[in-house]
């Protein structure tokens, strides 16, 4: 396998090897992917290296676990294998880029020869053209490099690399299987690759800074709100020296969840417009100046685009500019321009006025019954839960619960709203869905550094049992020992249990709470809609763990009911340490109705009687 | 929810029941999928027109499934959701254009005027963009049609499914809820599609036919030798005709499986190069004219492009041109061309060399011991199939069981291959893969009218599982009672073992048969390789079919890990029957390292040491 160059290189590496060391440096300690032929060679150097291969159980559960574990562990890496391999993982390299999150997508690729030679090979079209699986990958990346040549290989790497961590969005890497072995330098890696943000112009930033200061210093009761980008574009030092300084009141966005230290005594809740608890809406609309901080405003983020807040009253800080009321400010990072508004800011000026307090409310919301209920459940979640926990929510989870209750159910709900609704009245269908916005994990009061996963605004389902093995798995790689907690409706989790037995297999001890609507009976909610229409299969979750493969002793499960089975689960010493895999099916009646899908209802057909 | 133009319409029609309405004319009478806010108003239609909804566990299954469909029905359709659920399913419709199956993928998308305005929805990169998912889906659909327009919808739906029978690829229509009730006029729907295909040009044909006649006419052994696009562009009946007519022998590759009659006593065997069994690669080879009739000469299909055959002895019959020797004659179809050398050819001038004969072999191949060996198992197969059964193989289970017999047996095998192999000099480990091309169902002789579905270009891992449960279905909708039989190794079966529910839930009554290698010891069959690498979770296969739903006395498990057992369960009256859903777990030693790849692997080593 020598190439000609070798003789020319002081420290001869493998292109594989330098690939996989690069990630290492950089903080990915475990690779996910599924093995298959065009990829095998490269796979050698994982273990060669001192990496991890996780060998999930299939390629979209692998390209959530990475997204997962990049959102914990700051970047990932996934290898794939040409076509069949990268396209089982495309919806979810998709969904990473929506979201701002950095996973490194290798793909291995047949040689440049028989590539050049339009082969017929397994995993091809049939047509000879090798280029059309990574033209499909060109819009969900922000750099696409095919490594091709070993004269260019390292600095493609290093610059792939170094814009996903930078841009927070992945990258895709084809890499043939000739390519692996070809030696390239290796005093390469004794430099960095540089991760930082290029700075801010400072003449621009400062005339940012000078702008933002004028309206917060004007504003009489100003107010910050954080949202995804916050998390994803790595601002939240900014964000929480911001709150200390100032003492401003600070709201999170459904994406935001996690972003700030919620027993803080600034903290005032969830803001997403008409999803909003009253107080929380009435604080956030009242204010005269909102720092929303790396905001996506997106319908499920937003309650359906239900914000009653003006672009007036609105600073907003983003990634690649700033916004301060209509003007924009293109080309500045807002991590600068944060920092320098907490150092420049004159408190003698600032006018601070508190927001709301929140609590988990969970006697308020205990409506007499053992039956469990959404209202009362998550803020008694928010009591479960310990500082430095992970939460993975299913998507829709996140927003409303819609698929755990069961497809069948939201698609009723869906059927139920009011066709015409206010701010999308070309759409019906699409408001009338965005419109379903609702908690869940919105009412549960996080304790302090609490990270939360969910994927509000790429929104797949399934998402969330593969994103939980990889944060699990990230938490461990980090050397941390915290805590792993998935809920997951019983037909989210259908479309990808499977990657329950990698954790299993990976040792992982995670806790999964999978919510049943009473074994989902073929009855209907909604009469008039056709029986085939709706069914789901009705899986008996029972010994599921056992056929992934748990051996007796390794997992405990668990059919909670009632409030009080909750109660006295949440107070067991054992099933908080979490020392086992933990599997708990928890049955909320399926007719049990988001409230913030009544809300949004309700004020729709308000909005609707005005016409 | 009228029109403008409603009135002017005689027999208006909203567009989704027109949709439907056409997809069920042309044969079409369940439709897969999963559903998704943007699809659920247009899945009210599928009830409506008398359709089924399969309701799929999740979308890659789902293609799977509907390419499955298609495989035994003729044409399938899959209904999946903007983004998401469309890039989901993006690996199986690659695989449906790959391997010319004709699917309809209906993807339900926003309103068109929430597209215009670029609104910030869910399911999409929060760029504006509407139209990167479709993009994506260009290279692997023969016609795209945006459904945006009613003036135009009725004409872009005729054309796609007429494209997408006629080219026997997947077409991709997308949907905008807004326009899935708008009015269109129904009167067209009176008129059917023509799907007939188009006729040659007379003058052209008549040339063709006479070439290939006068070759025909002037060799001394000449065969047939069938493969894939004789299936997926229909025209077996010419096929059949041509031997009946003939007497020539006739072989299949091993995609084209099933294509013809092997109780014939025409049937010769399968030819794969140096994959095939000896007499029949000594005939095949030995032939001064070779009729292959759509051919796919991929690696996989050729046992790693070892055809020792010349194409100075070959007319290649296509469904877009024939080829004579090195002479290409493009635009004509090979129906009507072997329809004419059928009607035409003189038998007093042709040669008719008897070819080999097929056995199930099993004596033969019995070893003597309780073990199960692959030698013994598949022609054992061939014996207990009975006429009109549906087999689906998995894609390596159908090359070799390669994913069959575990991932980490099969990476040992391949790298334990010789590096440099003949015909791909320059692509070692492409090479290296395609050369594990084997037999298993190609050891097996059909009885008459015996369906194999196997995905031997495209191969993606997890397929034959999804395919099962779409075959099953078209057959009962087809209202025969064929069994459908299912063969995978317990690998391949985890990425999508979850399509079984769907299976349960529709009462598919097929016989799964899981081959598993005792256990999945982490015991490496290959020293030197890590550990980690190779780990898969051993899953305990009892209680599967229970935990996805299935009620008790509706499935049958079995263990099976001895000769004995085999033909005790072969000889079994009631699994004859298959009135219940059946799982098998069978036990085949993962060191039963496959015949071909033994073949394979010494005829190279011979190459090798010429050089």
């Amino acid at each position: 396998m020598a190439d000609y160059r070798t003789s020319a290189l002081k420290s001869p590496i493998d292109v594989a090897e330098y690939l996989f060391l690069r990630l290492q440096q950089i903080g990915v300690d475990s690779i996910h992917g599924v093995p298959g032929d065009y990829n095998l060679i490269a796979l050698d150097y994982v273990p060669k290296v001192g990496l991890k291969w996780v060998g999930n159980v299939n390629e979209l559960n692998a390209g959530y676990a990475a997204d997962g574990y990049a959102r914990v562990k700051g970047i990932s890496a996934i290898v794939t294998t040409f076509g069949v391999g990268e396209l089982s993982a495309i919806n979810a390299m998709a969904g990473a880029y929506s979201e701002h999150v950095p996973v490194v997508h290798i793909v291995g690729t047949p040689s440049t020869a028989s590539q050049k030679n339009g082969m017929l090979l397994h995993h091809t079209l049939g047509n000879g053209n090798f280029n059309v699986f990574s033209d499909m990958s060109q819009g969900i990346s922000c750099v696409m490099e095919k490594l091709n040549d070993p004269i260019t290989v390292a600095s493609q790497i290093d610059h792939a690399l170094q814009q996903c961590w930078i841009q927070s969005r992945p990258v895709y890497l084809s890499l043939p299987t000739d390519v692996v072995q070809k030696k390239i330098e290796g005093e390469r890696l004794k430099t960095p690759i540089d991760l930082s943000l290029p700075e801010n112009d400072p003449d621009r930033e400062a005339y940012v800074v000078d702008v933002v200061l004028k309206y917060l210093l004007a504003a009489k009761n100003p107010i910050i709100l954080v949202d995804a980008c916050a998390i994803r574009h790595r601002v939240l030092d900014e964000v929480h020296d911001l709150i200390e300084k100032t003492n401003l009141p600070v709201f999170v966005t459904p994406m935001g969840k996690g972003a700030v230290n919620e027993e803080h005594s600034n903290y005032g809740g969830v803001y997403a417009g008409e999803g909003s608890q009253p107080d929380v809406k009435k604080r956030v609309e009242a204010s005269d100046l909102i720092l929303t901080i790396g905001a996506i405003k997106s319908d499920f983020n937003t309650a359906g685009f239900s914000y009653k807040t003006s672009q007036l009253n609105t600073i907003d800080f983003h990634s690649t500019h700033i916004t301060v009321r209509y003007s924009e400010y293109p080309g500045v990072h807002m991590r600068g321009v944060l920092r320098q508004v907490i150092n420049k800011i004159d408190l003698n000026r600032l006018s601070a006025v508190a927001g709301p307090t929140v609590e988990n409310e969970v006697d308020n919301n205990d409506d007499g019954t053992p039956t469990i209920t959404q209202a009362w459940f998550w803020p008694r979640v928010g009591q479960f839960l310990k500082e430095n926990d992970i939460v993975i929510t299913e998507t829709a989870q996140g927003t409303f619960f819609i698929w755990g209750l069961a497809r069948e159910h939201a698609y009723g709900l869906l059927k139920q709203l009011p066709s015409s609704l206010p701010l999308s009245q070309n759409s019906t269908s699409d408001y009338a869905d965005t419109s379903i916005s609702n908690f869940g994990i919105w009412e549960t009061k996080f304790p302090k550094n609490v990270t939360a996963l969910s994927q509000v605004l790429w929104g797949s389902i399934g998402y969330s049992v593969g994103a939980t093995q990889g944060a699990a798995l990230a938490a461990r790689d980090a050397g941390t020992s915290r805590r792993t907690i998935l809920f997951v409706g019983d037909g989210s989790f259908q479309l990808t249990a499977q990657e329950v037995s990698t954790m299993i297999r990976l040792g992982l001890k995670v806790t999964i709470f999978v919510v049943c609507n009473d074994g989902f009976t073929i009855e209907r909610f909604i009469h008039g809609v056709d029986a085939e229409y709706n069914d789901i299969a009705a899986w008996n979750f029972k010994d599921i763990i056992k056929v992934f493969g748990a051996k007796d002793g390794s997992y405990k499960t668990f059919q909670i009911k009632t409030k009080a089975a909750v109660n006295q689960l949440f107070a067991d010493e054992a099933f908080n340490a979490a020392e086992v895999l933990q599997f708990v099916e928890l049955y909320i009646p399926r007719d049990d109705a988001p409230r913030a899908l009544k809300l949004t209802a309700e004020a729709s057909a308000a909005n609707n009687a005005k016409q």
